[in-house]
């Protein structure tokens, strides 16, 4: 259901164990070809998917489409907020979902870079207060809660996973908004640097912080010219499968 | 133009002078008988009309949905940051499209507890760095850019003004969204306060600060019960040719 | 009564439904003619003139000379803190009279630029605490208040509205402290916009940020030459009496 | 020279070699017998005849009479900021009286619960910006400067040192302002504490800290009852000589 | 190298491009057999033995015992800071070490509460500033960079992996410091939570905010009565020689 | 006995009537002779010796390394947090040791930088919350406890007093630590400013804030080069029988 369609006198008479799902998107480069809303047209479709598929039992945001991109904002249209605003934002929905009295909340988050500020606002209100020590508060990104369906095998990628402006969101946005997609200009930058303990795109066992700019100069990464629409829509329903998964496996916990 | 859907290089080599425009919009409380979303539909169906007139002079990003509501908190449903997260919200999506080279921004607004917080943010930035002294930085409520033809018997109004939940906003919402309206438990709260110097539903000479739940139990103002879509789709096409005149205007400042 | 008068255990006797009064100024450039102390010379006066009439109903603080005039900082002189720190500085002088137990404070303001972080801080305070709910904290500029009976044909101005270092502020300083006015040196720049929707001297219906250098660089406007101590003594005597009435009203609320 | 009596233009052409000097103050509750602006009246009194004694080598600002007593808050009246805002003030005068161009600062305090935000404040200033390496900033109670001249037996005080409401401050206040003061109700509190380590009225060797209420009941400490106008005199005398050589020397460092 | 032990004229003369190594500890419960110290005595001990290896191409800095343990508070002797202050900590670091001109820094990690907030400071950094684009500023815990020599069959294991106070833990400490444990009353909690998408011991796809007294009552998970002093030194060996391995292999990024 | 020693049962079970001492350190230059850990070192030496005497009635955490040493920022090595992130720090480690039950806890300073943020801290926990009311928070450097017992003439000093990196601190480093300390390359820089109100390096009635760099350009003050490891021994001895003593009577407040 849609949280923000009802009134208020509806969401006080509302079943409190329901799951409020809020979609977290960004606005941001996503290379020469592809749109600044790239990942929050993404995260709103899996979330509308979703909450197709699960009306009943939960409860769903519209998506914020302000994100923390910071590390792209050296290629213009990105627009964002620093880590630390971004993690306020998050800390005010939560209690603004709590004090409304539920006691699940679930951030599906569709950009990488809100992994870390959102689950810094999520630790710190759990430390913050006893409120939230009966409150199930988790955070995850779209591709992480659906990793063992994303094989690259499984949907006939050449490249090994999900980056930026790469092979899968290229595909899945073919898939949805291929209208405004600039397949004509598609290209990407190799990866910058390789180790047995980090790789540019693909990260590894060490958290390294680096702007995009100095990563990838096109804002692009993995093989965006493989994407195919056909491709986006495999993903896509594999995606939505585990996230509706993932949430009535969350509903009781 | 829809900023969001250009990518960075079309960001890059657009015309600096173009007006982007920032829709700010809420979720919070809206009475009985409207949805949380209410000055985010109002504000974002403002915008939608402004952008299909004017689509070659501006770019208009989405409507921010969250906004600084903590007034309706005591209300379930209400989802806010408090002002001073806001102000830095604002003040981040300013730097963030100065940074692309833009010389004119526009904040149009659709919700009152918005103004103080974001005006707050333009008005730090431009103190604190000598880079917005050629910027144009504005904002304005769209009953407020559109005051002179607003007034109540131009579009049959029982009531003098737009408040909260009111004649004119469920009216409007009428107009776009009346199948999730709930006009069969309409209701409202008679004004609580009426002084030569300030109305609570009016406001007046000096700005006071109280809490909704303390002005409006139920959470609406003014006269919904006499709102039709009609009177709705009146206001919404007055709001519209004076925010396009607005934005003509701006342009050439 | 002067608050900062009486020891703690007058305080602790008193009557805590009497208005605690709150006047707010800045040390700001004014023009060639007028001092930096201009606004907190003439708030005070109106504070002096309405405690004398009120002197058993009110308490009265000290003026605060420190504003929020960043946006004068071009112009030396200009002594001031950022909007978010006069926020802050405007919370604690609420939470420090509220503690002793008062019920009704009003900021009587001096300076145009301390209304939006003044309101920022006693909106946030209403919002953040339940202790609030049954308190009124207002705040509104001395030519708010009096708006009614400032009309420039009243007192004999030549020009409409009291804006910075013009004909309105210049005439009550030559009536009060016209030894330190230096009308040998009077001047004023012309307005730099002049827009239907907003004016570089009268606002109107858009929030507009920018400084005070960038609008005047003389840092005067209005028509200062025109100011008279017989006009600024009309004046003067019109906003005590409207300042007056409203704070009989404020004490019923 | 008052420092706010002039135009922008006056301080332009000013030279900048002059220390420019700051009074804090502070509202405070200061036992049964004195005002709350007690410290406030005080610093401004020796402000006001050191500027007659030096006024073409210095500039004065107003005193503030706000400051940070947040551990006087217990007993009523009090009106203060915490210490994090008081640094915050501090720094943004200083910035706003350095960007004006003097190379001398000096902030002449009367209260000692600024002493320790007030010095965080220039200390913070000193280390984030290479612009304070060739200023003078400085800080200290008038107390302090004048040490080598408050000695008891100078004075003909029965007790050892200034504290709080105390002989020597009641003194002054006496001489000053003996009509506000309430001397047929004085009474004070003694001494919590008295190690060869720390003394709660005298200090030592250790910083401490407690809530003004935890050491005096009844607000006031040291020997109040002994105070006398011609004691006051002498002091104000002594320390006023003292704080003029000071400034004199300050102002070929 | 010990950074702490040169003067600052020999850090001035080094080579900067050898990587600065900064260990991160904590304070916090234990369960009811390990000290508070135990992250910090851990990741010392690691970093002692790198540092011997690594002598010529390395500095170390001494142990940051302090660390983000908010979650842990419920049990006393946790001594912490919230993870916005530890971001903060954390960014001054970076920025002392980088001010001092080192190209490479590596935060050695043994808390993971640090992870999260740490990840944070070394992102915003590279955000805020275009001094770090030619820096390498990274994070990880020892046992992430460690992960692939890691697994329980290569250590005589019964468990799966580390978590706190665990099988892994007490096994080290016991053989670092086993003067100190109390095996005599080893206690662990069973995992509270066991879902395909996350576990309560070894987290999953999800991220997930809980305080550990809501996990753990003991304050321990994992087996750690199956502790040995043996498995520990194997554990220890394993860890050095991939941590050595990467400090190589970063210095050449 | 050692805080960080005890499992978390051994601290709920522990006398809260101990005091909790915390030493204080800092990184920072001590000119071209001395490490950048000396602060670290000497308090670290003085909690251990006193440590050794009290162990029975107090509990020691490990020495905090990182302190407020922004003003020694200009010389390389140097690592610092700011005063205000110093002050948060501070207060979340009271607030740490409070929350686990203790009434006393003390900070041994070792680092002249650190009083001002650290007496800032523990003053505004006293102000925000009742739980301090009844605690006792105190905050001392080693030379100012010890400040009867460290006369020059006691120990054979040619210099009046400690200072930075001068013969009393290299004294003590040179018995403590001989083998790190470079006196083939000891050097210090002259007093900058010697007035009847403030030395450069013996302070005075004033409180100044310059950067060290701007004091002392090698880094170092006083009479190193006099300094010798017997002075040292007496003084270290000397300072610990005053801590105990200080202790033993803070324990009795």
């Amino acid at each position: 259901m849609k949280y923000g369609d009802g009134c208020w006198v509806d969401i006080e008479q509302s079943d409190k164990n329901k799951v409020v799902v809020v979609p977290l998107g960004s606005m941001e480069q996503h290379g020469h070809h592809s749109p600044l809303l790239t990942d929050t047209y993404l995260v709103t479709a899996v979330a509308e998917r979703v909450e197709r598929e699960l009306r009943e039992e939960t409860y769903f945001l519209p998506t914020l489409w302000l994100g923390a991109s910071d590390h792209h904002l050296d290629l213009p249209g990105t627009t964002s907020v620093p880590n630390h605003v971004y993690t306020l934002v998050i800390k005010n929905i939560v209690r603004s979902i709590s004090r409304a009295g539920f006691q699940r909340i679930f951030f599906l988050n569709g950009h990488g870079g809100n992994v870390i500020p959102g689950t810094q606002a999520i630790t710190e209100l759990a430390n913050e207060s006893d409120e939230y020590n009966d409150r199930w508060m988790a955070l995850a990104s779209y591709w992480s809660v659906a990793s063992p369906v994303m094989a690259a095998e499984n949907h006939g990628m050449q490249t090994q996973q999900l980056t930026h402006a790469c092979e899968y969101e290229t595909s899945m946005m073919l898939w949805l908004h291929g209208e405004i997609m600039r397949m004509d200009r598609v290209t990407s930058s190799p990866p910058l640097l390789d180790s047995p303990f980090f790789h540019s795109e693909q990260g590894g066992r060490i958290n390294v912080a680096k702007r995009m700019s100095t990563w990838t100069p096109t804002g692009a990464m993995g093989g965006p010219q493989h994407a195919t629409a056909e491709k986006g829509e495999s993903l896509l329903n594999a995606i939505t499968g585990e996230v509706v998964s993932f949430l009535k496996d969350f509903s009781t916990w």
